[in-house]
């Protein structure tokens, strides 16, 4: 039953839905015309006696509802003067920023930082979920350890032990919602100066320093990081696979890094974003293999399954995990219960591992296709993880043209500390990222687009 | 069927079960023979064709499982010299803490602070994490807004709207890993000092001294906060259930309070806990209904699912949008994709709206049965939340009577800000922490500790 209710001027729109109520009608009504103006800040209200002869309600209703409105702020009553509009001065807010849409997304997209989204494998993590939640006590849906649950940390110690070499004892693992939350967790429980790889992710030294620490540039060449300063609480390094030249800390480094965190006491963060996808060899196990008292190792399902199910891990030096542990439950509490119990049953029953090497296989099939596109232009570093870096020796030209055809690609020159006039150029080219059937129209592109601004 | 294969000196238990597959049977046996030492680092394993032989399975089948165990570092394959055990070197490293167990949980449990966690929805969840993530695109796997995904912010903005009176464009949505996320990014952008109730929550004032703002006392009496600061960035309140008294803050209240927030400047956080459980009446209606450029409303699924889902939310005044987007995303970059559009479902397929109902309905009844037993010793505050305040005399007496008979109940003076000799003392009792089947027997307890220690 629908009715318009005019009164003192007053036009109100009662929708009496018996089963949502007719107080609840009423009060819904009054709310709506406060708000949005039709009822203005000082207008006086009708009796409730007479509303509710108008409206056909008890009298007691129409208190009730009043009483309602007046505690929540949209009307006042004061005594002798019956029941007015509040002064309320909230317009409807300006939108602050559009949503981005699909159509912002580039036809080819050849960014870096992606894994193929569409690879997700939804039907394992469906089998994982219902298993982990049907077999989940109920204090998993609970405040628990900041660490994160203990099925996932020993899932993590006996996957990262087997795949990466990584000593970790569940009881130094820390989950979190992703690498950034843990590199800021480092950060603000380190504190500066952090030495970060120059080149390296523009954003991860933003990251350091939305923490409040001071970067200083760690330089990289083919050998990987070197010059390691004595005057900073950590090193920040991709041992793995160096982000964006893609070459492998020498093995003589790996042990300088190591002997250099033992005598200045400065920690060594090892990012192993890509550390699942070598191509031409195994993987170099991880560093803190060998120095688990001074290496942090820090990893995530982002190149695995997508960032977007934000689950990353610390594995720490005991010395670092209290503070750690203090902080995580001082701004997080701890990561989401039911994602680390999922992601726990998919490496327990192995379609984590089986998921990984199928996608093992198509990128090692994407790297060789642009390898052999790009010809003479051979890309630097090794046969691993999601993209590769070439030279150009002008990039934006590239980088507009390709523009120009619908392809995104990664710039060079941003990933430099202090990029200056003769900072070396290139493009940073993640083949990851598009779905299969859309990576070869995109190295098509590039091809073309390479040819013409060569 | 099962058999024992021996080769090579080496003795495979395989328990060939049709329904796991002969290929993962293998696999699991060899990781098995790897794991327990059996197979030793640097065995050689025999051919392929030798070892289909013998076990009646396909070459196939043999060499897929040696692929998928050498992907995951057990064993290793090098041209020319057959497939060996890896070099593993992870011994199980010494425990540095045990892990809470079951055994620390106390028998009868009436602290504040958590729902029933044996009531979280766990069919409806599943059902709407298969829908969801059925439906969702592959860029629901990849970085996104650091807002969160806009299915639940629209799902919220509607939700908060038709129950708590919240005006929520999504715009201005931040979902978060829960209040404390939130409350962090909230006193790191703002600064100090913050006022927060006296008495409230002591974990919160912590929370927002790790942000690193200072935090200065906000009053409470029976309508609430009061004596509003002149010199403070923001005021954390709690207007619909002040914890721990339990008090709602007057209609008059209100209105200062907003009137304070725009004559200084300074932002009101209203923290909405427990805003879906009131007993007696409608909910009293958002704040932030009435003034949303001066309020953030912060709300989360902790006391309607369980504070284990990590899922909250703030709706920001516009001007407050930038900068905390900007921290969030250099700190976390972004909530959980697959928990956020699996409560947007739940949301909006109203199997959220039925599971509250649900809870309200058991909840109201255990505070009946609370108020009931506790007779003269009526508690402060309305009829709402999973949590009484009574006063006793002495609390630590109360709590020891207590704990001697395996109850927890939580104590009121912590939750001053300058707890002394003279401040006011009780207990606060938490009614929606036990499963069902305990609540009556810790209601006997509770009852026979306070006629004891009166």
């Amino acid at each position: 039953m629908s009715q318009t209710w005019a009164t003192s001027g007053l036009d109100l729109h009662l929708d009496l839905d018996p089963a949502a109520g007719r107080r609840a009608a009423l009060e819904h009504a009054l709310r709506d015309a406060v708000r949005t103006g039709r009822l203005a800040p000082g207008t006086r209200l009708p009796a409730t006696r007479r509303l509710a002869a108008e409206l056909g309600l008890a009298r007691n209703t129409v208190s009730a509802a009043y009483d309602q409105l007046v505690a929540e702020g949209y009307l006042t009553a004061r005594r002798g003067a019956g029941t007015l509009v509040a002064p309320l001065a909230h317009p409807a807010p300006a939108r602050t920023a559009p949503e981005p849409g699909p159509a912002d997304a580039p036809r080819h997209d050849l960014r870096p930082g992606s894994p193929d989204l569409t690879l997700f494998p939804t039907a394992d993590w469906l089998r994982s979920t219902r298993r982990a939640l049907g077999a989940a006590p109920a204090d998993a849906h609970g405040y628990g350890d900041p660490r994160g649950r203990v099925e996932l940390r020993r899932a993590l110690a006996g996957y990262l032990g087997r795949t990466r070499g990584v000593q970790a004892d569940p009881e130094r693992v820390v989950v979190t919602t992703g690498y950034v939350r843990g590199l800021s967790l480092l950060a603000r429980v380190l504190g500066g100066p952090i030495a970060m790889e120059d080149p390296g992710l523009a954003f991860h030294r933003e990251v350091v320093r939305h923490a409040g620490a001071r970067v200083v540039p760690l330089p990289v060449d083919e050998d990987g990081a070197h010059a390691f300063p004595d005057d900073v609480t950590a090193a920040v390094v991709t041992p793995a696979h160096q982000y964006p030249t893609g070459v492998t800390l020498h093995p003589a480094r790996r042990r300088a890094l190591v002997d250099w965190a033992r005598d200045t006491g400065a920690v060594v963060v090892e990012d192993d974003y890509d550390g699942e996808f070598r191509y031409d060899r195994q993987p170099v196990g991880a560093l803190q293999g060998t120095a688990p008292d001074h290496v942090v190792y820090a990893g995530s399902v982002s190149k695995t399954l997508g960032p977007g199910s934000r689950l990353g891990w610390l594995v720490l030096p005991p010395r670092l995990v209290d503070d750690v542990v203090d902080l995580q439950r001082h701004t997080d509490r701890q990561a989401g219960a039911h994602g680390q119990l999922t992601l726990a049953d998919l490496i327990t029953s192995h379609a984590y591992d089986r998921h990984i090497r199928s996608c093992r296989l198509r990128y090692r099939r994407r790297r060789d296709l642009l390898v052999e596109a790009l010809r003479e232009h051979a890309p630097l570093g090794v046969s691993a993880g999601l993209h590769v870096l070439v030279r150009h020796p002008d990039e934006d030209a590239a980088r507009t043209a390709a523009a120009a055809r619908g392809l995104a690609l990664g710039g060079f020159r941003e990933h430099w500390h202090r990029p200056g006039p003769t900072t070396p150029q290139g493009l940073v080219i993640g083949y990851g990222t598009p779905a299969e059937h859309a990576y070869r129209p995109a190295l098509r592109v590039l091809t073309e687009v390479l040819a013409g601004t060569r």
